[in-house]
């Protein structure tokens, strides 16, 4: 018996209300890695909706509330998408959350299911490396009322709707009107958002450690509307000032529609996400690996 | 009467089906220009939808394919939108058109409102520039059969739906395939179109003479995937592979939804658009002004 | 009398060893500016290299280093380039700095001449806003022996030699190996520099609050090789692997050659420049000056 | 006997006016060619600089233009600078090319040197894909006077001088001012060389077939200078207006140096390199490939 971890939830996709990704564990992978954290000395429950998946499934199935409040540790199974929608929900809660990548590897579920044990067994015992990665907490303000509540760990996005042309955007910081921008949408992503879609626009890479935002538009109609990083400390406000069938999506798996005049607001949450990785482990080995540098190529 | 084209024709406004534009001239303005053209010798009529907006017009009112018919020149008093709309309709008839601006210059609408005669005189008595423009042929086919047909002067762009995320394109250039994309969409852009919404998303500025298109992945996942210039003589093939609520737009004025399995195609027109200029007209000297180069600023 | 800074030292240029800059005041606005200062109660100085320029100066000369030990506000008559230089001079004394622009309005000389005094009255009085900005602290090594020690304010650039092509670099950020990038060179930047070379290299802005440096490479040989915003209060350092002729510059304004084996060591100075701007000032107004945002033009 | 091409060039280095590439092909895979080119019923020539590197040649060394005048094929074993090297000195003779590349394949050194015997020996029989690559010709003209005279097949460059700031330089197209441009440098590149420099640079990619240069700036001052099309029919001149030791580079091959008012002028050669390659070749494939796309990496 020698993990630190009493009580471990295991949990094998993100469920966005109403739909499904496709990137959960099958059964086998699951009761295996099970099977391993009993060995371990672990308690092991299942998120309920991959348990639901599961067919006779021998662990308590627990909703991500009760894993908050009773687990020591999340061991996701999956992909980014799935690590990103975990995040948001176990980050008031201070649950730890290790990511078991069953493809490739992604830039935030770093463990490599062949021989996961090896890479396990220390990490369960204490020895691992800590990241904390901060949190977007975006409102739909409508009227001086919220509308929409959010968090995000990745970005927050506004976006033009699919048959108008540009959204035109007011960006205030704190009490400092910024810019009129007029563009396909705007980004406001984390440094963990900055290798996703921020990075697809033109958006710099973000160390986890820097305390800021980074704002990106998309195909802005003015070319000097470059991409500005922002401290977190300051709540930021983006307006609808116009476009139609605008929309605000967060980690693009919550979407809410914003209507002219509304105003998307963007402040750093209380929360954060902790992940563990193994000793060792440095962000920037895993840039090189996901963004092919020092591959001799061109 | 000094006018080497006989019979011209004013045009105000671009009505695209169903909207409308607000950037047409007012009655004073067309008043003004037409009794100039009087004088000059011309027979003037006004296109329709421009005439509609008029109160007690006294000139003949023609349809756009009227127009095309009967007469020698079209002068068009708006913004680049009216001339982009109004450009792709007469195209097929060979009408070269001549564009004056009332507010700011536009790429393709250079002549400003203020002092317009001196400008126009010259040029009626045919001392002026041609320079002629490309046309974008797109259809979308489904099973074979063409679902949608239009022209386009500026681009085509094939975009995600507003909701969803990237969509993943098979490119194809004539028998060659050129590289599956995911984005948020791709913009096929003509030299003309190459100083629009292809410039927001990082494409290159065209001259007029290139013979290519140049295709622009808008927010690609590939960091690689960067702008690309192709010859117009082959067809263009874009097929949507993933995406849902994705569509097709032709210079932003005309839409087609797009679904998976088919194609957007894309050829040169056999026609294309006749800008008259005054003499001395250079692009380059359009591009400083917009582009505001050479302002001694950063 | 009514200026809460009792001695004032004006300074007209920046002084480059070896090299004169053309961005001086010339006597007549010096001597005005004097002139008021003495009327506002301060006791005014003229900084060494401004007072050669001048012809019978009336006022005591004094060398930076004297002004840092005596003076309790620097008032810079010039471009960005006068006050980058005596920023990174006056920093170790935490002399705060006023920037009057003549021409142009600079990034971070942001009063200008027209109607200074208006403007300075209530500054001078104590209300003003402050602005501190980071240093940069670079060292050369070579077989562990430090050839060079240059304090920067916007950047430090290390770059290929001009006859030769690409160097390479290897990167690190405290024990942390980032990659080897191979590019005509790299920029470290600091949020005042992020408004300089940094934006024409495609780096994006840094609110001046960021601490943190962004590394830019210039035209780098692998495309994913992108902006990279790092925290400051870790040591980057860049070792020249291979390259011909290379070199470090310092602000544009100093110069080392850097030999294959070299490393560029940068971290955060213990100093920081302080800028006092008038009430209400904002970062965010210079940026949309300077960058021509919400000018309403392409 | 069954190839058409009766005398074949071997090539295995380019060696630079004063300095050595190290690219070439050893000893015994040029034997090893040079025996199969036998057995296919050529007569075999060694370019002289790569015979002299040969212990024991017992084949006819020529020089580049003694192949020119008398060989119908050059074979080329290296790199792509080899390639790019060996193509510019035979473009006035006609001779086509073939690149073979060892190591990593290059953009156009396309067959790979395992089993390329299975890939030549259609070649040589007559199925091929020719594919013509024009070439840009460039003087420097000072006073009037051309004092360098080049051919480049990727591009010539424009660069500041390694320890001075941006050169300033006026851009004309035939009779037509472009743009004074402030910036590191400027490359025009070909179609060829849009996959080179250029692309690290910011530019887009240009299929062969385009007859246009692509105009580069390098980390240009004023953040509208993007990259332009320009037709090859017209002659491009670049005047240095200002910046000290600035030079010329030509394929990164040559170099000449720039002094102020001194114009590099670029015009279409008469001349274009001839490319063989396998039936079935697609310049797309090759772009997949070394770019790394649809390889569900980021």
């Amino acid at each position: 018996m020698s993990s630190r971890f009493r009580h471990v939830a295991l949990i094998g996709k993100y469920q966005a209300p109403g739909r499904r990704t496709a990137t959960g564990a099958s059964d086998d992978v699951l009761e295996d890695i099970a099977a391993f954290l009993e060995l371990q000395g672990c308690e092991v429950s299942i998120e309920r909706s991959t348990a639901d998946e599961l067919q006779d499934c021998r662990y308590t199935a627990l909703t991500v509330e009760e894993i908050g409040e009773r687990c020591d540790l999340g061991l996701v199974v999956g992909g980014d998408g799935t690590m990103l929608g975990i995040g948001r929900q176990l980050a008031p809660y201070g649950v730890p959350l290790i990511g078991i990548n069953r493809g490739r590897l992604g830039f935030i579920t770093d463990i490599p299911l062949d021989n996961y044990q090896a890479t396990l067994i220390p990490m369960l015992a204490g020895d691992y490396e800590e990241d904390h990665r901060s949190l977007l907490h975006a409102q739909v303000m409508r009227d001086g009322v919220c509308v929409f509540d959010a968090l995000a760990m990745n970005d927050v996005v506004v976006n033009r709707g699919a048959t108008s042309g540009m959204v035109e955007l007011r960006v205030s910081v704190g009490k400092h009107f910024v810019a009129n921008q007029r563009a396909d949408g705007l980004i406001i992503a984390s440094p963990t958002g900055s290798t996703a879609y921020s990075l697809s626009a033109g958006g710099p890479l973000l160390h986890p450690s820097i305390p800021g935002w980074v704002l990106v538009p998309i195909a802005p109609h003015t070319l000097s509307n470059r991409p500005i990083l922002l401290p977190d400390a300051d709540e930021i406000s983006i307006e609808l000032v116009s476009g139609r069938g605008a929309s605000a999506n967060f980690d693009m798996q919550s979407l809410a529609s914003v209507e002219i005049g509304d105003r998307v607001v963007v402040r750093r949450s209380d929360y954060h996400v902790r992940f563990l990785h193994p000793r060792g482990w440095s962000y920037f080995d895993t840039l090189r690996k996901k963004l092919h540098w020092n591959e001799g190529g061109s």
